[in-house]
């Protein structure tokens, strides 16, 4: 049995309440509940964070090292300002899931960059909420695989 | 019942044959055979093609616009060259969702951009040959979508 | 009635007590007091905020967005740095008015480009403290305004 | 008292006729009668000045420098290609106020730079018509202070 | 019947006089002549306008907004420099098409963007003086096509 | 007579059967019929491929050098990233009018470079499926034109 | 007898507990401890902040203006994003020595500029744990220099 | 005898009367005076043209290209900004020398580019009014050469 | 005995035929002969390819990764844009020596750059016809090497 | 005991001599005396050479990599120039510390990028001449280090 | 009576030797002897150096510094490579003229760029080898002028 | 029989003695006895030189410019900066082959661009010290080509 985390950042506390037409009415909670008994299916346990800080975030990364297996991890918009948090990631050696709402390519220019997607085991994009559940189902492959085929691509920072 | 066709671009052919130490020793066969039987279990059907030439591909996308419901896309290195290709996405308007067995964050600057990811669903990268899985997983979200919480993010030109 | 509120970035709290022969010795709390009687006289509520931290004015950002109408918003250093503080003002779809004590263009080149500029109504920036009396001049004219001549020119996301 | 000079660049003279919808049906004409008004109570004199050609605004400029004490300065297009215009607020050190209909940071990249900002007192963009009664206030600011806060950020060329 | 107008820009009242080897012999009121007399066989009225002056230029598009359907219109060397001009035809939303004598993709590099090309229906360029002949016919295809298929092509600012 | 041959590069194909309301419903048969007529009214024979293919296109143009005088020349896709066909033309230094259906200036920016431009005759773009027509004028002129005032602009490298 | 105050920004707590190999075990406790020892046998005062959050550290600078003399200052990955630290550190004008564990100019790209240097008295990097105490003896050489041959390169922004 | 003519651009009517701590206080007209008296001691007519309309210059040089021989050009700002000068230099094919009151290379950036100087037979800046007498002296020796040595740096457009 | 194998991309089936002057008369044909014959001599198998589609080569080379030992690769205009063709010589790691007929250097900035040089074992360009020539003595070279000298820089993907 | 060398590139002659105010008035010669005791005082035995000849650094480079253990490097103005002298250091793989008199990060643009500092082993900037105190203390700690925690970091080439 | 002296860097030993349709005949020697007098008889001293090394002309700059008033400095190709020259220049703050044969202006891009004329007096160039004698006149200038209107464009690092 | 020169750069004096396992062991005496014998059989002259310094290798060019008919030149570091050695090759015009031990393409992007292929006959890299036998056979095929097959490409400046 192993520990996955869902790590959000900042404004996606917001999930659900905002532009519903466009993210769907779902809220955070119900997204995190869904994942919880998918994850408890499999025989695994999760938990979650959500902050608006990046040194709150740095805190519970830093936290969680000796706990979790594997995180979930959506940055919002710290994914393209945050070297911090970055390091943060690089210092614990986490394995992660990247996972966006939307797609970034559809986005302005200074979102095309991620400071996370080269440290990231793979990256899961524009689905809206299914997006989490496409990461959880990423994470179940990352921890039931043993042979190279799948850990062959390392995570560590190439 | 949908169909949802798998489209292939250049030197995926030799996947299970090379480097099996990186990419595990599963041939595209093998891929395929796995995902039909996902795809039929879940009601829907399932094609592939695969070739090294662009404009074979160009000629396929042409082909099936009024028979399949939505593709599992990945162009191999024709990601980052070919505008032709993307004009015939856009020209038939299929849906589909991109995905790459690694994850592009961690190769060379010139594999940096995609013309695809823009016209894209959603994107997966990065996860092996498992990017095929969670992939159709995705497809299979988005055909049983039907509120706007999942189709509001348009998979057309922004 | 509408409630107008002031949002100060980092710094900005040693108005008065840094190089007065540049800013003046006028210090923060001082200029907030003029502004609260010149909203009172047109009929407004004043409120206003000042953090160094850039998650406590993310969270401040969405706490507001149902009293408030309309913010007076000097991001200090975070204009530059702060694509989560943008998503928070995306989220909440606060109109605001961007205020500086100095005008921009003056300073080195990594001040010239602002990340809330394109969402605001308008900008004001280069009157030292003066530039807060304007904005909240400004302000009051968008609150008056019901022709489309002046809310013709939308505050959103072009 | 001091004399206030109002200059408008190429295509200004349409205000009032072209897309009423967007920028409302007030005319040039009514919205000079008005800044007139408000600088005769404040004490000063009002004059102005539009015109399609580069040359013949420098002309102007060069006029004016013995007889106005400070600009209000919408430059229109030239804002972005007219080096010459800068020479001459340049060579004349006319103090002014730079001011705009629409907010640049929402127009096409190559107006997101101006040659004259750098040389303003200060900068009031995207308020519509509004922009030049809360440049007229900042002039009046301008004219008024006489401590080092405000006049400590000076108006030349740093 | 509907009024053409060309209008050319700086240098071009030098059309047959200069590099005779390179441009021909033939005049710029020759050329004049032979338009006006396909027009007038086509039914339209035909006028023209040459200056050197960027601010001529712009009063010429401002007097014909209300009188002319449609322009043939070369630049000269504004085409490259003058965003004034650019507003003009914004302001008066007059729709044109482009013309150059010479192939702009054989020039200097300085020479390689149009501030135009978005705004115009269409391009022709490089064919020499037969270019305004050319110009004269893609503007008559404009004034008789009354599908879709023409116009669905807006001549607008995209 | 001479030899008249129109080239047409990927997705060309679909012309009239996609987005009928953008580019009209005319095939490109039927395109194809009318150029023939008028080509042949004025007494040329015209030829005609379309190929989604790069190798196919530089086939058929090493095949033309020896038969045909000039080609009208839509690269569709390829204008912008095919190296290979630009060395096809410059080997066989065959003539050629270059023409596109839409407006390349309103395009995304991958699409603002030719590889062709600078070695072609001239440019017709953005009138749609007149496009073609206006195009066929242009060659009908330079096959027209026997002094130095056409022919003065050469079409090979510059 | 000075105030010298060490500061140390986002991951730097986790110091002798990641990577022992690169870094060495020695914790960031035990650091502090030496330079503690080494500032009182030189008859100065030692103190110490560290902080994940980029608030936390502004508030920190704010405090310490008037009582430290020198910093030594380490802002981790802030090194390369905070402009809002930078102003802290304009605003109190407090002299600082920069110190890096790496050699930055060995890391990627984005690490190659740091917002700090351009304010810094010096800069010491590259050494590991050593950078510590060669950056505080860089501070008693500042501290202990009264000629201008020393202080004769301003600490300020230039 | 030859004709020499001295062509000023934008703002250069204002020499020795602005900044005279800097330029001088020698007016243009003393300036002319002086070069009068030189080219006719050498044996030449000269004449001289000032405005600070960019389509009068122009105007001036198709006028003066049957009458004069060399002209001595200052083009004040349009040095960076004017390609419709730089066409009208090259279609009368007027020989120049270029000349700036300032060195450029310790201007702002925007003014680092010339149009003209490849145009040139060769350049003089820097040396404040004197650039004028300087000026003079290289064209007196283009007018004498007689030998390829020095007309072998052809001025035409290389 | 080893498998040397010729391969050559588009356009070069055309050599001898176009530009003798520059190229040379002698036809692709006649270089294979005499290649072959080398080949034989030093007691080696001799095998070649050309094609103009990017997709047919691609196909090829995946074909002979088992029986070649090393190619002599002219990749002509593919040389700068096909990343499919280097993918394809990534995944089947055949040892090759690059070769062009021209000085790239001397060309266009768009051919200053390969996508295989850095995979070649190195590089012959330049020497027209002889260039062949040159690389296959190359090719026996790092055929009959068998110390570190040679070999020790390989010729993978560094 | 081991051998410091070091090493002064061109114009350090002049120490103590030019500009006095600013770098202080102690001479090269005094410098070099001091440095000499302290390493002494460690232990090893201390030699220099400073040249105004690229090629008489890189001889003399050649010449101690078989007798220097480590070097004291400032390279001067070689330091953003010269690969020549990053060779010779590459080849003979002498350890060395980089100093600079001044903080390179005050200094014009083209200083920014030094040639050397990825391969040093650490880097100290801006402390006048008390920089060649810190880079010998800084040699002395490597020196001395034994354990991986200093030499983890290693000095060649990443 | 002050010290004129001349500086010419590599390869112009060549002069007169080398290209004599471009450069004319005229020797090295034969231009020395004719400044020689011109500068004698106007009252000064001329000397002379060149050395195709650039530790060399470092040397004889520093050498020069006390007893030269002025040098008439030719760089060579060290004009766009030696920043050691431009640090030597700085050092001995030695007033100098720049110089260059030919228009650089008119030559690749790589020598665009001068290291020098910044800190240059003015600049002459393209001339020929009449460039050395309006360089002279130019020098001459500078030590008559004792006024404010020349000296006050000060010949320092900007 | 002509003369073969091989010039060496920096540091290449050091061949055979550092790095062996990279470059093997053959000392630079060696290979250059073997080029002579080679050079010999085929009836031509071989000298030789090699220095560290610029000016020592701008020097032998100037002096081998009558006497050597082709150089084969390996320039080191100087590849990549030395715009001297540049201009001396263009002014005695002596014709050479570049060479370089290692595959520049696979080296730092500092040594992507050469100063001088653009000069060369052609270019051979990336063979090791069989480099050197390369070009000497490049240069045996450019001495024995008398058909402008060959020497169609020249070797000056483009």
């Amino acid at each position: 049995m192993s520990v996955i985390t869902l790590i959000n950042g900042p404004n996606l506390n917001l999930l659900g309440t905002r532009e519903p037409d466009l993210y769907g009415s779902e809220r955070l909670g119900e997204v995190i509940q869904r994942l919880e008994t998918r994850a408890s299916q499999a025989g695994h346990q999760f938990t979650h964070f959500q902050n608006n800080s990046e040194g709150a975030l740095i805190d519970y990364i830093q936290e969680v090292q000796h706990t979790a297996s594997i995180a979930l991890f959506n940055p919002g918009a710290y994914t393209h300002t945050s070297l911090a948090l970055r390091d943060a990631i690089l210092a614990v050696r986490l394995p992660f899931v990247e996972l966006h709402l939307t797609n970034l390519a559809k986005r302005e220019s200074v979102r095309q960059h991620s400071h996370f997607t080269d440290l990231a085991i793979g990256l899961v994009s524009g689905f809206g909420v299914a997006s989490y559940d496409l990461a959880l189902e990423a994470a179940l492959y990352y921890l039931a695989s043993t042979t190279s085929s799948f850990r062959g691509i390392p995570h560590g920072h190439s």
